[in-house]
């Protein structure tokens, strides 16, 4: 081995845990996976390396460049940069063997080689449903993935949230009334600034774009309308825009809402916002986002909504969907620097089992127990004085001690010790578990 | 959206499967981590994306020629080719922070650039265990670690399955003893393929590297011993060989076959299996095959074994460790092959919700229930006759419909057909997850 060292180190926007942080965010995980199977969501892992051709088909400007693209042998080759274009692949290759609606989760990591800078990862989670129809969608299940983002949040548990609704036929409906319907994406995206630039500055930009000051009025005063859910179906009803989208969009508006009543979605915890667009041009119905309501100046958590053709450009079949996704490393980072997140234990292990100058052959028997019951457990080998395997426990933070020593081992007994209270009783072998689970 | 459509593909020597064969995957990938986190190991999950001098520290060869390596800007990058080298570079950068002996797992996709070939891939799940030490690691956790993999494979159910123990001090000290210290690693290499090339290959390519008959003779008697592992101690402690390292490597077996009955594991699970040397030069002491009693075809399905020096390339600080891999996107293919895996059901969903003509309130109400009673639970939403919801419900193999109609509605209760047995009966709603459950 040379003596030469070459620093250990990771690349920048790459995000790696300590042992105790990644337990906290497998709880995380696990938790947003446990509900997304909860809704009957079946799994899908596709390759983190694609043919660029396929993974590129849809692609464009800032997403080719900020691709890991390469090249292998002869073949050009590309790292996935969301989970959607898959998904769109996936379903065109396999149609033929899926059942629709089908509605598939993914939970994995997405590579975007952009600049290094705060907040931004050039590998992260992401946590995405969605829902394919084959030929069409009932509206239903825009009013189904509201339940889910209600039940994850109520399960994380970071307090109030709010989710914003709202319908991109409203909003396109809309411009064409205004004779706007060419610029709708260029207003879109100037309005999804509103809340980082400032009403002011939005009016400015709409003016450059050669939009009179009547006009811009009238587009921030649609926006930035304010009532509850059925207020705002009120008030856009009164408008009297004669335009069909914009009606159909109404429609599905307050049908949307209608649903998530039943879903049982709570009226506190959902609001219409006109004025969110989620940039992206493929979205063609109802629009998500989320916030905390403690900590809006996160963002939307999840966000998503639906769209008309996912497949488009690998099959003729028309394929419409609907889905959200949770960018779940920038949330765990966020959430880490605001102390929403606080670490609970450094081990997976529940009880820290400690022969003390005994044979391991009953303290191992008692480790196997508990490992039967569903308890982790682990064993502290070394032949070391309490205090230092006391120490131990303490420091991972493990919650018990199993205490085994001559006494427990002619008795059949553990002694076990609750780190946190301190307090120790001996019990029989076969009642530990009991015991700890208590 | 133009007409021409690019052909949904992926690239040979990546593993996507259909949700039924996904499910039956994450099932097998949960069992291991379950496994693992009741030994306490804990969670690492490093960038897919390294520093390629960092990554490459130790690589050389083969490695060198199959990873997929590239620049991006000024950066000359890499994806990770198994999950020791990421580990190595973890400890000696966070050694500070971390608590020895340093126990984690990590079930992660890694990446190797082969030529395609059945049986091959290029992008696999290893799942991984390592335990290590500062400094030093006590012998007890070569015997911790077949307790693991016992545990696994008992979970798993994949029949009979037998561990394969050697001792890297065995062999080199008994080479050494023959005058062959120095082509321990060639006659090793030679040995490792004897079942795959038979014993007069073997005998071939070692008078072609220039060892007598009698030498060879000796050899080839050696690693081809039966018996217990009783019997085999025995019998290394009569061959008399002289030799200070094959004796601690003797004392390491006889303690660690000791110790392994310690964590009860029983006799007809291991034996002592002396032509095993698992190739790679880095280990020093104990390792580990296990292989499928009624598939041995298959290979070793869980190999590792101990180390000296994990962190050399990046830190003067000594790191033993011992650590064992499953390499699990092979295994499921080849146990899919053998139809040893067998799906089961083609949904996450335990139950599935089909209302019979009412509004939806009531069902969705009995869903909820169900979620919140940890059922995975689907809704049929779409108003189509009864034979359409269980037809659905067949194909999907979800295995009980929740039937919800005027009557249920009425009276608070619901129809529950298991859909194996045909059974139905009609249940007060409070009653319906218990009735699931049984």
């Amino acid at each position: 081995m040379s003596d030469k060292k070459i620093q250990p180190r990771i690349m920048p926007g790459f995000m790696e845990l300590l042992p105790t942080e990644q337990i906290m965010f497998n709880k995380l995980k696990d938790t947003i996976r446990e509900v997304y199977e909860s809704y009957g969501f079946l799994p899908l892992d596709t390759p983190v390396l694609e043919l660029s051709d396929v993974l590129l088909a849809k692609a464009g400007g800032e997403t080719e460049k900020q691709i890991y693209r390469f090249t292998k042998g002869d073949t050009d080759m590309a790292m996935r940069f969301d989970l959607t274009v898959p998904l769109a692949r996936y379903v065109a290759q396999h149609a033929g063997e899926l059942t629709f609606p089908f509605k598939r989760y993914q939970i994995s990591k997405v590579y975007r080689g952009e600049r290094p800078q705060k907040g931004r990862f050039r590998e992260f989670y992401q946590c995405d449903i969605d829902i394919i129809g084959n030929d069409e969608l009932p509206l239903i299940y825009d009013a189904e993935i509201p339940s889910v983002i209600y039940s994850i949040f109520k399960k994380l548990d970071f307090g109030k949230f709010t989710i914003r609704l709202n319908n991109r036929k409203v909003l396109n409906g809309f411009f064409e009334s205004l004779g706007l319907g060419d610029s709708i994406t260029d207003i879109l995206r100037t309005i999804d600034k509103i809340d980082k630039m400032g009403a002011e500055k939005v009016l400015d930009e709409l003016n450059e774009m050669g939009i009179d000051a009547e006009k811009s009025e009238k587009i921030l005063s649609f926006i930035g309308a304010g009532g509850s859910p059925d207020e705002k179906i009120t008030y856009l009803r009164l408008l009297g825009v004669d335009n069909e989208t914009f009606c159909t969009g109404v429609d599905e508006l307050e049908h949307t809402v209608e649903n998530m009543r039943l879903f049982g979605i709570d009226d506190s915890y959902f609001t219409i916002d006109l004025s969110i667009a989620r940039g992206l041009d493929y979205y063609t119905g109802t629009v998500y986002e989320t916030v905390l309501d403690d900590y809006k100046n996160l963002g939307s958590v999840c966000s998503g909504g639906r769209y008309d053709d996912l497949t488009g450009y690998y099959t003729k079949q028309k394929m419409p969907g609907i889905g959200i996704s949770i960018g779940l490393t920038r949330l765990f980072s966020q959430l880490k620097a605001a102390e929403l997140i606080v670490p609970e234990s450094n081990s997976t292990a529940k009880v820290l089992v400690a022969p003390l100058g005994i044979e391991l052959q009953y303290p191992l028997e008692i480790a196997e127990t508990l490992r039967a019951e569903g308890i982790p457990t682990e064993v502290y080998y070394q032949d070391k004085a309490m205090k230092h395997k006391m120490k131990y426990a303490n420091k991972m933070a493990i919650p018990y001690v199993a205490i085994i020593g001559e006494d427990e081992e002619k008795n059949g007994t553990v002694t076990v010790k609750n780190m946190f209270t301190g307090e120790q009783k001996t019990v029989k072998a076969k009642k530990i578990a009991e015991v700890i689970r208590d």
